[in-house]
């Protein structure tokens, strides 16, 4: 067989075989195959797709390029939540602690942010002392013992995933739905949860910018995680405005405290009541979401949600006196609002922009080599849909960057809104849910 | 400027700018720009083409990616033609010193066979002693004294050409009507002649499998050529069967200098004639190409063609006494007719079978570093439209394989065969001009 043959057959339109796909990826793992080849093939399978049953093969083929976890020794039905990304996505902080204080199974891995998306290791390392390199038998007995623990993903687990990702960034390729799907899936099924809950972002500031790659994406998901034996669901939910009000890494966290007191945004309310009330369905917990629902209302309502968030910080050497007093989190040097200079109802508050600029002002990272300002971001004072006066602030930046810096960026901030005379309607977060 | 910025543009359609492209072509020639972002883009390019602007830049920067030869000491109107390849194509042998007898200045760089395709260069070696190593001065002064030299390409000339096609050669992205444009007419270019007579091939044995792609390639190189200052023409000729009827290096040296004294295949001397007709137009020596070939046919009666090869062959250290008395070329240790099944028109020989058999009985190079049998080759006995009786000789093959490897070739060749009980017309030789 020759990758060459495999690469003209996928330009060509055919469909690759099941040998073929396993070829390609191992090869290209083991570095029999190189990086040329491998990116002429991504290429070809971006402009002319892959079928169902390709895909699937895919997955499995990455999912099995190194080893997977085995969470055999962990109580209950373990459901797990993956969000293709966005901006002020702190949904896992709120919707973790919400679900196992319903008694859900929570073992997630997460990952770090890149560019104008977050991430939630990121976000949890905000909290002085918390590590996110829990494996083994402690991640075992912390899930066995409080039903959640968030850990960074091993360097062990799906290699050819970081392999293609790496060289999907620099050739163009990342827009491919079949790879995006093989991507996400490969690190879920590797990961071992018995039940998956996507969501998939659609507009401005996720990879999906419109409802139907969205709602292709969700369905190819949802289809290659039931073909190999998982039961996987998705919601499409907004992006086309920040999720929330804070965009940041300790800023988001103290809006997730403030969520789990019920003291959060609507539309992060919103989703992780929508999402979670899935997640108790498919451990088994709840017959209907609507019951599973009131069970996530009564249990932020109580303060049992907030209890859980607390012990997964304390087992996971986090100091918990941070979340019980958000005041103590560390504060940017420069604190500066950005007002409107018009009246009107805010018609747009473009999410790629505003996650740039938060990257901007030191806290993302344009590449996996940058450092993080913990405390840097940007906390929005509206959303879409609201009336502004001329003078009214929008948001307020948190940077410890110069002021010559800072204005700058202020400047592209501006460029992320637009305004209309006549009335907007606020967002509504959830498009869609696949089941 | 980020290459994967260049990548993604191309891929959602766009047209790449003149500092773009150069951006490209000069970072990927330096080392700059990896072979995993130009083989994406390749691709890409494939897939979305390119705009006639986007390939004359892409040409040109090609071109001037190293050297590009001088010929302003020679002197006269300095002709080439080239062809896209095919399988029994001597033309070059033939054309040169036709074209040389009738005044006409041909300074030629020429290329090695591949795969299914024979190369000039190859051909030329067969005949003992004959060098093609022949540059600067040297060149300029066999060009001047007898009006032809047929030289190889000098390694400085086009890098950025050699390192694009072996890329593309193992990435599937051989077959862009664009990438074959610049790579032939860059080449072309950086040889220095004024003038530029293309002989695009189509059908089985070339690149280009039907008349519509091969139409858009001449028309897109002889764009090329006229706006880059030269005076660019195109034939389109057949190569659904072989040209002429030898295959193979020495094989094909005596059928070209039979065809120098008038006994070459009727398809063979019509594209010479058609051939070196416009090139004589081209040269400005003749105003109409009927006169041009009243004038070839002419020095090719009175044998002033045939002593124009002798003549090159004498420049360039080759031995005459082969070329005057062919029965000196070495013989195949193994001549064996391949005899007809059935009776019936011949409707088809198919010419990439052909090359391919040629190959493989010695003829022929697989990869670059192969060596080449030069006696070994195949010699048709009848063309399409022939009629054929059971047991007449379809073709014979010369090689030093083997029994057992010679006679599993003789059952590939058969299939490039296909039968007729209806009268099936000759192949036209000559599909269009284009100029």
């Amino acid at each position: 067989m020759r990758m060459v043959d495999l690469i003209i057959k996928k330009r060509e339109g055919f469909e690759l075989s099941e040998e073929e796909i396993r070829f390609w990826i191992s090869g290209y793992v083991k570095g029999e195959i190189p990086d040329y080849q491998s990116s002429a093939m991504q290429m070809a399978i971006l402009f002319k797709g892959m079928t169902k049953n390709e895909v699937s093969v895919l997955t499995d083929a990455m999912e099995h390029s190194g080893e997977t976890l085995d969470l055999s020794n962990i109580k209950g039905v373990k459901v797990d939540k993956h969000s293709t990304g966005g901006v002020g996505d702190k949904t896992t902080l709120v919707l973790g602690p919400m679900v196992a204080a319903c008694g859900g199974v929570v073992a997630k891995l997460s990952g770090r942010g890149l560019g104008h998306t977050g991430g939630t290791l990121d976000k949890l390392e905000s909290i002085p002392g918390l590590s996110i390199a829990i494996e083994g038998k402690r991640f075992e007995e912390q899930v066995n013992r409080i039903g959640l623990a968030v850990a960074g993903q091993t360097k062990s687990l799906v290699p050819a995933d970081k392999k293609m990702y790496a060289l999907r960034d620099v050739t163009g390729t990342v827009e491919s739905i079949p790879l995006i799907a093989a991507s996400v899936m490969s690190k879920k099924l590797a990961s071992g949860s018995d039940a998956i809950l996507l969501d998939v972002t659609v507009g401005d500031g996720a990879f999906m910018k419109n409802m139907d790659s969205a709602r292709e994406l969700a369905s190819v998901m949802v289809e290659i995680g039931k073909k190999l034996g998982r039961d996987t669901r998705a919601i499409i939910s907004d992006m086309s405005e920040p999720l929330g009000l804070a965009v940041g890494n300790n800023l988001e966290v103290k809006e997730a405290i403030a969520a789990l007191k019920g003291n959060g945004p609507e539309d992060l309310m919103e989703l992780c009541y929508t999402a979670g009330s899935i997640m108790l369905v498919q451990s088994n917990i709840y017959k209907t979401t609507v019951e599973a629902r009131k069970a996530l209302k009564e249990n932020v309502d109580n303060g049992k949600a907030f209890e859980k968030l607390c012990l997964m910080v304390e087992a996971q050497g986090g100091d918990v006196s941070y979340i019980k007093d958000p005041s103590k989190f560390e504060m940017a040097k420069n604190i500066v609002p950005v007002v409107s200079k018009e009246d009107g109802y805010i018609k747009d508050i473009k999410a790629l922009t505003i996650g740039v600029s938060s990257m901007k002002l030191g806290g993302g990272r344009e590449t996996l080599e940058d450092t993080i300002d913990m405390s840097a971001g940007i906390v929005l004072a509206k959303k879409v849909g609201d009336f502004v006066k001329k003078g009214d602030v929008l948001c307020t930046i948190y940077t410890n960057k110069d002021e010559k810096t800072y204005n700058e960026i202020i400047g592209e901030i501006y460029t992320a809104y637009s305004f209309s005379t006549e009335k907007v309607p606020h967002t509504s977060v959830i498009k869609e849910v696949i089941e």
